[in-house]
């Protein structure tokens, strides 16, 4: 390298997280966010700040299982270090799955191709301690094949506005949902056999904000029974929040996989 | 009821914890403990302080999917009010599952025929945040065939002195395991692929203090190659706790039923 050049470098990261005691990805003021603990990790590691970019801003509780970030640096230091010296650095709740070195130009929100999230739904008539934070605790019994029904209405290319939160800031509101399906799990291994998971599974080449809550709110409302899975279409038609239901807390919400 | 006479009788309770911020099941002064914490509850819901017996004093740090409990109660509440009324006064971390009436003879140690036990163990080069208090993380590759031959070693009646803590107070060192295996889980619902769970699960008439900690110790070593799952026969026949060894730590385990 000659004198006073530095290569610059665009660095990926593949990152998990619990998202219990951070207050969502993007950076704020006087809270604790995943993007100032990472951003204040790289700095320690780089003797540089970098911003970092996330695939998706994650809310507030959400959790990570493969959440994808990238920034730029002129740092030397070799590519596994990025890996294990910012695991060293980051406080427990997170860590780096993995670090490679990328094109200049690819951006983790840019160069998205798809994501998938996954929303667990705890049904259980008690409390149960190890889900806590984990997953959205629900007492009523479910109709599960009412849920498997109403969540094949959700797939295809639509506008989904009926299922956006008021504030989100994207300029248009169609999505391509390639996959939304529930899967029964059991809670841990099995027994006591009190309770079960039901897991929505959704991939998208991208979601509005709180799609994936207002969808979930939406299945447990039918598992519920107090909408039907028929209703599903008119409610994606009208393209209006209001007509649409409860939006589903996010504890229980996991960004599972960016594709690109 | 004739007037001055209170009719006793014997709660049994079915409990979960999240073992992570107790001191453990047995009662301490200035600690947090299950058993403080449960029986402050029952002595705000009853009026009356009741000594409340678990199948078996959980460490620091281990959790219960299935753990049981009885105390005795002169309290004429109606036996669903047990269950709701305790969850209510009990703090997230814990909760009932299930209570019911039983003969006042029953004791739940002394009338316990069979517990199983759990033990996590999370393979994976890197920290998993939504693994952390839950699992043993071990970052080497495990020969998954030696641990369940090693597995098939524990099974029967036998002197299990060599799996003892040192501190252990049971007069008697025989037990009969009647379940010893292995099994391999993704972590969480598969990707990113990175790591995987070893679920140990032994069941047994009687557990000696640590002993499934030391069980698993000894696998985790047959799968890391530093012992010989044909090893096991021989460290058991020592009856010497110096030739087994390590101990995994409290995080990993759990309490999964109890069977009467």
């Amino acid at each position: 390298m000659p004198d006073g050049k530095k290569m610059k470098r665009n660095i990926k990261l593949l990152l998990t997280y619990d998202g219990s005691a951070f207050h969502g990805w993007q950076s704020q003021p006087d809270r604790r966010t995943v993007q100032d603990v990472l951003e204040d990790a790289v700095e320690r590691l780089t003797g540089c700040r970098s911003g970092v970019c996330a695939s998706g801003r994650t809310d507030a509780g959400v959790h990570a299982e493969g959440q994808v970030a990238n920034f730029h640096t002129t740092s030397a230091i070799p590519l596994k270090a990025f890996k294990h010296g910012l695991n060293s650095l980051l406080p427990a709740d997170m860590s780096v799955l993995d670090a490679e070195e990328v094109e200049y130009d690819f951006h983790a929100i840019g160069s998205c191709k798809e994501k998938e999230y996954e929303y667990r739904i705890l049904y259980s008539s008690t409390r149960q301690p190890l889900w806590r934070k984990r997953a959205w605790r629900r007492a009523e019994h479910p109709d599960i094949a009412a849920m498997r029904r109403a969540a094949g209405h959700f797939t295809g290319t639509r506008d989904f506005s009926s299922v956006r939160a008021s504030g989100c800031s994207a300029r248009h509101s169609v999505r391509t949902i390639t996959l939304c399906d529930i899967r029964r799990e059991p809670v841990f291994s099995g027994y006591p056999a009190d309770g079960f998971l039901i897991v929505v599974r959704i991939a998208a080449n991208g979601f509005l904000r709180y799609m994936v809550r207002n969808i979930t709110g939406l299945l447990v409302e039918v598992g519920a029974g107090r909408r039907s899975a028929d209703d599903i279409p008119a409610i994606l038609e009208a393209r209006d929040r209001s007509v649409a239901g409860i939006t589903a807390p996010a504890h229980g919400l996991y960004l599972k996989r960016v594709i690109y």
